[in-house]
């Protein structure tokens, strides 16, 4: 179908915004006056612009309170009408939209307003110009899409028809089934908004809160299908006001955009993507920094478990007293395997420091993965391999994150652990004493072992976070779950955690501190069966490893609670929803990455989120550098 | 009276938060459950640290969801209280804020909440603490402070009371003149919030969008002097949350809550606070940089309009086209005074470039105004002057801008003016040829010259602007009009206008897009009464003076209204309301700073917001570094 976007819907001049709105792939846009009158160019030198650029002018808007008025003003909105009639003819625009009427001079009189529409439709087509009306959710009179419906089929012009937008039908919670009764050819345009789920004054809620399809509540795609049922062929459009886009860099923005377009496709086809949706993690990697790198100070705590010369035989000592064992090293690249049941851990000997610089995900075919991601517009990473080594299809995600696509272990693909399975190489870093991770292949787990990962906690500057939503969602087929508010010291902690089919890839995207310049913690959390026994062990071995827990915690959590003193003396934390129990600990955090282990019973569904609090004030009150 | 604060209201962690509170003043606290959760310290050491620093814990909150429930979860919640009535003890609280529950779980029945509410305070009793009971404004079933005054009469025990909230009753546009139904000794605590008007979901409004009083939209004084007329002796304590004040400088919103409570106080004594009020621009003064400073890319458009060897000269031509002359300058420092009608401009040879550095305001008791400036929490500035200058009372504004109190030209004071009144100083800097500024007292002015300063125009940091908003309203006496949000290329510009008695004082506070890193343009609105000639002249002379605005913009004016063709030749800017006409033009940017002429007809109020679009895309599109 074809694609078009409003120009309110990004940032910049007009100008800026038509380069950035055709690099994005999209065949059209709707100019918004406001657009048009700020910019310096002549409406013939816009239409050349946009031409020259491979865009057509899909419509231009908006024409408001116009119908259903006295004789004087009719006359006002007709010449008023007139005027910018002309001025679509020297930009090329061959469709105006008009909003029903918020004027309270406005009549609730539907034969009023339909004749109304109908002198303008006349004068429309002196010009060659088609007229979009549409029903405002906060229209005076005219705010449900059937009621505009009705007053165009009253009016009965040819060059007069409605025009559909998801946000102002399903933020009343119409139903969009109607749209089914309005002949195809009477739809004339379709504009395409989501939004959060949010209980606020509508006007305020769409001027600011709009987002893209798919990074909000709305079932968009249900809407569109009934759009396309009544044989409309008009293009999809997306008309967004939202005040994070309008700050945001407009090529980012349009990109993000053409993304939503692109998935939303997708899913009118109800078919299954095919074998694409990742099925598991394949291994997480850190970087580890070099000796070499320049260090600046970051948000480490800087007490770290065990006197060490640096961040990377910090994350070393901390893994090997998790119980991760050292089961290879890359022949070529400075890299280290760790595992402990299914958990994989890559340590990259570069960077600045210690931070999560990519995740394996396990699929049923990697290349049809990250051909999809491409499709989705995913930027793919360059393929460098040696000869013999297996081949890693990879994109990058919008915060730098590297997401490999994986078939680990199986006789019907290239296994990329193979390139770990030699002779480990020497220890590129030292180790601390009371450590100790043998170069050999992993021996069985202790009691109480991790056994695989439970989730990634990933970090978003705050202004990306809708666009890394659309992105996880569309691309690794993710849903979204729960969306938590935690307080933490510095501001609210906006947090949301999605998961793919059956639970088995579980992601949590954190939005950074507005205005935030320091990219924040990622977290890895492991899952475990056992984790009493792994916390007596790291309490009796490690006692400086854990996050450590307020007392205060403790007393309010026993008078909220039936739980027993192990808890407290455990330094778990523990939470519960109806379905069961979450216990869990946090390590210290090293560079920008801490380890979390949970254990999960009777089928809780959440991350603890009640619990983050504590760990934001603990973690700030540690360091500099909180998120 | 008492005042306090809620630890919620600021960021940091509990020690932060303290620290921060005491040091603005405050004579003591309510402790955040959530706070006291995860700070290290015991609630012993959380006693003593609060002592240490004059700070008394006068609430501990909340105790949610405990009234109106079963019998297995009232013995439930009689436990949960018991421990926190123990915890309260070590801490050395006296009262705990208990909020109307929100559980479906809980039932509507009076009798029932009041036996609750009882069985709580005969158990807060033994530990020789109140309970303050509060309507939620979202509570299920008690939501109305009077609802909860009745379940408190209705329980009798002398350890229960009410709290009374300005936000829960006001939000839901409760009369306050009901609280002088309770009796003063049974309302136990007081906590004041403003907010901005906004039609949202209660809960949402509260959560982060609450501001101090004097930053919103309620009639805060006037619900406190109905609490007062009960013969209430508690404190005044401040309780907001909000999305910013949470990321902001624990300190410096410590010292803006407490600027509120003065303010408040000062409100409720209905006393004229004197003759402190300003009545007039006395000058402004802008830097125009030094030819050694460090200059660094600003955000000026660059193409000045006529070539100058910096911005000094630049903004010397400017104002000598604008018609000002040179009339003085300052013996000792780099200052020379600029006038024409009563307007006065002292540009400043120190700075990093063109910006406004400081505002000179007329006041009938320079000493009083300043005196109250201080006792509102400003910061007064040192008072450097060489023997025989008259003397100046300064103090900075939190966006760093300089306030002056001035009484010039009166017999009954000594007059600054006379401080340039001598022959003036060979020019500091050079002045472009085509301009003619002649260094001698002024001249008649030219037919349509400028009378006065309309307005000055702030552009306030994203974070600080509800600070500024409430010092402005409270040191200057300013009120605040209307409130816009203006589309610009890179966001919705947030704009709050203000004005003193009589207008006779109008700033306009702008807010700088999020994250900006870099501090925006700011402008000196002067008026004429006849923009006709000032404009004809200038397009005249100096063509490349005026900000060109795009033909576009005037197709949509004349479609909208009847104007003549006048205002598109010369150039102007047109906007009405329904008092009257606003005609105005706007000068090219010079470093941070541009002009604005203004003529105002038929008692037009406004600022002409409606054309700040067009300004702000045509400054875009000029230069980098918009707001």
């Amino acid at each position: 179908m074809r694609k078009c976007i409003a120009t309110v819907s990004v940032s910049g001049t007009l100008t800026e915004k038509l380069a950035a709105i055709a690099a994005a792939g999209f065949d059209g846009v709707e100019i918004f006056e406001n657009d048009l009158i700020s910019c310096p160019l002549s409406p013939e030198q816009i239409r050349d612009r946009a031409a020259g650029l491979g865009l057509g002018i899909d419509l231009y808007q908006p024409l408001r309170d116009f119908e259903a008025v006295g004789p004087a003003t009719l006359e006002h909105n007709l010449r008023r009408a007139e005027r910018k009639f002309r001025l679509m003819e020297r930009l090329g625009a061959g469709m105006l939209l008009v909003c029903s009427s918020v004027s309270p001079e406005s009549a609730d009189d539907d034969e009023l307003a339909a004749e109304h529409l109908h002198a303008l439709a006349e004068l429309a087509a002196r010009h060659g110009i088609r007229v979009a009306y549409e029903a405002l959710a906060w229209g005076r009179h005219v705010n449900e899409y059937l009621h505009a419906w009705r007053i165009v089929r009253l009016a009965g012009h040819p060059n007069l028809g409605t025009c559909l937008d998801s946000f102002h039908i399903l933020s009343r919670g119409s139903d969009p089934i109607g749209i089914e009764a309005i002949p195809g050819d009477k739809v004339f345009f379709l504009q395409l908004a989501d939004a959060p789920l949010l209980a606020m004054d509508v006007l305020q809620w769409s001027r600011h809160y709009r987002c893209f399809p798919g990074q909000g509540g709305f079932d968009v795609a249900g809407l569109v299908r009934h759009v396309l049922n009544t044989g409309y062929q008009g293009p999809l459009s997306l008309e967004v006001f939202n005040d994070v886009f309008r700050q945001s860099d407009a090529r980012r923005t349009a990109l993000d955009a053409m993304r939503s377009l692109i998935a939303l496709e997708e899913s009118l086809d109800r078919r299954e993507p095919g074998p694409v949706i990742p099925t598991g993690f394949a291994f997480t990697e850190l970087t580890t920094g070099t000796a070499a790198a320049a260090r600046t100070p970051g948000p480490s705590a800087g007490d770290t478990f065990t006197p060490a010369p640096g961040e990377a035989a910090t994350l070393v000592g901390l893994l090997a007293a998790l119980g991760f064992a050292r089961t290879g090293a890359h022949p070529t690249k400075p890299v280290e395997m760790w595992e402990q049941g299914e958990a994989r851990i890559l340590l990259n000997a570069t960077g600045t420091g210690a931070a999560l610089a990519a995740i394996g995900l396990e699929t049923p075919d990697p290349a049809a993965s990250a051909r999809r991601a491409e499709d989705l517009l995913a930027p793919v990473l360059p393929r460098e391999r040696a000869p013999g080594e297996a081949p890693l299809e990879a994109i990058a995600a919008p915060d730098g994150t590297q997401i490999f696509f994986c078939r680990s272990g199986r006789a019907d693909h290239p296994d990329w652990t193979g390139d770990f399975a030699g002779e480990p190489a020497p220890p590129t870093v030292s180790r601390p004493g009371p450590v100790t991770a043998t170069p050999t292949p992993p021996t069985p787990p202790p009691p109480g072992c991790v056994t695989r990962v439970d989730h990634v906690a990933l970090t978003q500057p705050w202004h990306h976070f809708d666009e890394a939503s659309l992105f996880y969602r569309s691309v690794l087929g993710l849903r979204p779950l729960e969306s938590m508010e935690v307080p933490q010291p510095s501001g609210l902690l906006r947090s949301r955690a999605m998961a793919g089919p059956d639970e088995a890839v579980r992601m949590v995207l954190n939005q950074a501190r507005v205005g935030a310049r320091q990219t924040p913690w990622q977290h890895v959390a492991l899952a475990c069966d056992d984790i009493r026994s792994i916390a007596r062990r790291l309490r009796a071995e490690h006692p400086g490893l854990l996050l450590p827990i307020p007392g205060n915690y403790y007393d309010d959590l026993e008078a909220r609670h039936d739980v027993g003193p192990e808890i407290r003396e455990l330094g778990l934390l523990y939470d519960r929803d109806e379905h069961g129990e979450f216990l869990h600990l946090y390590t210290i955090t090293v560079g920008r990455i801490f380890f979390e282990i949970v254990e999960r019973t009777g089928g809780y569904r959440g991350y603890g989120a009640a619990n983050a609090a504590v760990r934001l004030a603990v973690q700030h009150a540690r360091g500099p550098g909180a998120p």
